[in-house]
């Protein structure tokens, strides 16, 4: 039987279940009776909230529980059965969604990760390839580009990047989806220049990442044009991702955009990273993939690794050499400076 | 923008949030650091508790966010591409789920519903009708038989017809899934003799509903022989099914499973459901469909359906006539004295 | 190991080979090189036939191989993941082809089936249904209607009851799509007042049988109005229904379509059906479904069965009693005087 | 309208109809009737033939119409849905088969290709990685192994890289599938040391190419323990490409192996392949992939190109740099002396 876990919780940032403002949101809003499937009160002052945010009063927002059913069910509506969708080799729907992209009928198409991250450069270069291929028929189509904001190595792309792949797709005809399934810990970051209304403005969908960053669990599909997708409630119901009480959505959700509370906790998780990078330099550890959100990389020879192991849950990560790997440690909202510091302490 | 509902709240069974408990064991447990996935101590320990009701200490136990993507990724895993579930013809699978059964590959494979449910005489036909068919290669092979216990429409299967189900199956190596998005209203009621060691004896997979019966979210499916499913983790998460706070799920339903809970607020639900009954027959209201659950039908012409619709919030079912239709009453753990009584008195 | 089939031929309409002319076509056209995947000269020239045929000198025309392939890409590329494709009970998409409909993610929605057609009025219950459906978001929407001219039971739309079709789909934005697998029976039935202009002008989409009629293999697509379909060419290919030597479709269509030898073999076939329903009739058999293109169907005791089958290779149809059953024969351009005479000598 | 082609035949195996004896069979039984869907005397014949042919007396045969449907089929029918396959990147199912295996939704897993190879070592490093990767359950498991033999590019596997492969793949639970697509022209190189029975030996599942060999179309599946695919005829129903006069394909194949016609006529493309790669070593041009099969890599400058295109009709392959691109010739059994002759002196 899974034993509880005692050792410094760095692992992930969904450890622990939600901020407590967001609980007690549920709580006081348990009796009060609603519609199902989103239609109801809270999910409506939800939306207003984040649309205010967006600074994009006309937005559609659907409420979803999680992100590979969110990524899922995106990008069946958008892309027709013929289309695939372009996505770093390290991207979320790449590798960790158990080929859910693949169930749906579509190729994931891989590009270069620079740290994470697509560049707009090898966007076009796929999708002149796609074009000058004479063969191309009976190839697919490169029809939506996939990012994540920040990369699932912590990176991020900057205002400059991101206008850089809005106009190659507007160029040629490729919705750019955004997976803020950390956006959090993005819009926190002092190195991000790029805000929630850039994110409308230049992306054709991309959703707010609740489960990670402060609630029990839900995302925020954030659609600038309404009625781009039509009967998208259908298809997240055929996906298996409509939450009966949607409401539950809505209410978290709410109070995530109360008093900035999302931006908040992002900054409270990113502090702490940061403070942790620089010990981490300090130490003499090598840094991996200029993490600058709340995950952080180190490589650690494999004594260390295992005798850390004992008392820190890390998260590891991948092999650099026989001897050597990297781990990831991540910190959230929940992160406290006790465990803050007795991981600094123990790293040293 | 959704005005909030003041009317008397019978539409169904989720228009609240989680019973008290539920959400007090959430509230405790908030802090606690888990591993995710359902792979926590929580989820572990509602294993053993669900196991024990079950009593079946070997069951395979897996936690899932909602009732379509439970029934999909069953349906998905235990099916090969050529094979088809048989449903009664108003089954969920077979009309509520747009298609999510199709959106795998698999035709569900209408049977007359009597009272919402299939009798084991017509899933024989409908083998021998395809054993016996000369074409059947070309046609899709019956494989699982889809029950929902109580049905859609609040009917039970007694012990003597799953029984007589489970053998049928038996002989032509059918698969039998029980839907149990209800499951507390059947445990419940008086007129059942299906126990859930007696679900756990006769179907190879079935599930045990929380989003319904209590919980925020969340349903159990039970695997009496585990192994039944390979890597069905990985399905779930193809499904996009999988919960990063699994413990969300384990907390809940060791709530639900504490002190016989989840049986309590069945009782509670159902008590209220046939007081109701016995006003509406009182009052001369034809009754249908023979509900013994949480669920009531009665006709009304339209007159009476406007004038109660401003006060009550019910369910629109399906037209009799021209001037008559079947309305839905649905009571729940959250239905109180008062709001119960204030039904009857308007039901008058 | 297979024996050679000695017995009177009039099981199917595909138990031969071509129809000579077609054979000559591809002997003589055999050794010409010719561009892959239907870019050909011969594809090219069997496509102006037959538009000129169908009166539509626009009209996108496709060749695929068979008429199960066809149907799942048409319906794949026109149908977007929530929506379904009404169809007869009956029909082919909704019993004899294994699931490939649903195989392709989409739900066949059944409606009754008269004599194996469907009624305009059945489409037009079926839409209001949906759309009178407070739940309607959560099921499948009809978005299709498919029918097969000639039905599956050899009977035939007229040109009021297509029209009468036409008219719903146009009314609800329905697609209208004709499976032509036996259409030269159509065409050459003395009942039929449906020409290929008409179907032309009536349909979205149909197609124009080629296995059942005269062809080795072969179904064209006809589509009146010309970029209905983006990329049909890449889902043909994704659906394994494109042929790389496209030529052989061409030249078969080109043979077929020249000199009227669709129409010719359509009616050799239907008028040695007619002549042997004239003598069933004669001797006292009951005919069903008032078949009047190449199918023959008639009701026999379980005697006359078994002693027919020594001599007659016909089809097993359908069980009527404990008693009797029906069975099919079917006729076709390869028919034979001495084999009709034959079979009618036999069945007195 | 697409005109008669007049230049060199070499852009493909598939530009001409079928080998005369080929064709001569077709004729010869075009009038004998047969039973639908591959159930036939003929089929019946050329399975016996290719069993003899594979020295697996109890091999079991189907045949299907092309490559693409032919992949899809296989694959679907052996890969559980949580289940990827291993392709090289340059593989035709990675590649060229406009995302039909994610339509059935499969993840293609692209390693890198070697001259067009898979190699063992790559194999298991996939594999081991899979399984040391504590996130596995959240990936697609590799699960079957696809390769080409001749590989897109012409290029032999040795037996013994072969049966690395199949030693990789025994110990590690993988299906071992090879694609013959041009089986006839590996058979018949003079560095083939693969013989058919030692495909039967090593792989699980493989096909015989018909389509570029010398059939009108058409591949035989052939897998070596029998009821390995459960119900394999119902799957290739369901993807559309099971043939209705399945006896086409049996005449065909059973032409193919008489007297060693297959064999004879993949020796003469290659031999006039191997001309053409010692006239264009001796021009001075470099070859490209080390194919010795009947396809032929060259490197030329644009002009050249351009040139050549307007008296030869070959595949543009990939550019190499700004001024050279890889061109493809194509040999086959239509090839004519006069033809290579033709080219050779064009190229000099």
């Amino acid at each position: 039987m899974a034993a509880f876990e005692t050792r410094l919780p760095f692992a992930s940032d969904y450890m622990m279940g939600a901020h407590p403002a967001v609980l007690r949101a549920l709580t006081e809003s348990n009796l009060i009776p609603a519609a199902g499937y989103g239609e109801d009160q809270f999910c409506a002052a939800a939306r207003e909230k984040i649309r205010a945010a967006c600074a994009c009063p006309e937005a559609e927002i659907h409420f979803l529980v999680g992100g590979t059913q969110t990524n899922a069910a995106v990008i069946d509506s958008l892309l027709r059965p013929y289309q695939g969708v372009l996505a770093p080799e390290s991207g979320h729907i790449a590798v960790h969604e158990a080929g859910a992209i693949e169930y749906g009928g579509h190729k994931v198409l891989p590009l270069p990760s620079r740290n994470g991250k697509l560049c707009a450069r090898d966007v076009e270069r796929a999708v002149l390839s796609y074009r000058q291929d004479e063969t191309r028929e009976h190839t697919v189509m490169p029809a939506m580009v996939y990012i994540s904001q920040p990369s699932e190595l912590g990176t991020l792309y900057s205002l400059s990047e991101l206008r850089a792949l809005h106009e190659i797709c507007r160029k040629y005809g490729l919705w750019l989806y955004a997976d803020g399934a950390r956006l959090a810990y993005a819009l926190a970051s002092p190195e991000n220049d790029v805000s929630l209304p850039a994110l409308a403005e230049l992306c054709d969908i991309f959703y707010i990442g609740g489960t990670k960053c402060g609630a029990l669990f839900g995302e925020a599909v954030v659609i600038p044009t309404p009625g781009l997708i039509p009967h998208f409630f259908t298809m997240i119901k055929q996906h298996g991702a409509l939450l009966a009480k949607g409401r539950l959505l809505g209410v978290q959700f709410d109070a995530l955009f109360t008093d900035s509370l999302y931006l908040t906790l992002g900054s409270f998780a990113v502090d702490a990273a940061i403070r942790l990078r620089h010990a981490l330099l300090e130490y003499g550890y090598e840094l991996r993939f200029d993490s600058v959100t709340n995950q952080s990389f180190a490589v650690v020879d494999h004594d260390r690794k295992e005798r850390l192991r004992e008392t820190v849950n890390f998260s590891p990560w991948e092999p650099v050499d026989e001897n050597r790997s990297i781990i990831r440690f991540v910190t959230s909202w929940a992160t406290t400076e006790t465990e803050l510091r007795a991981l600094i302490a123990l790293l040293k």
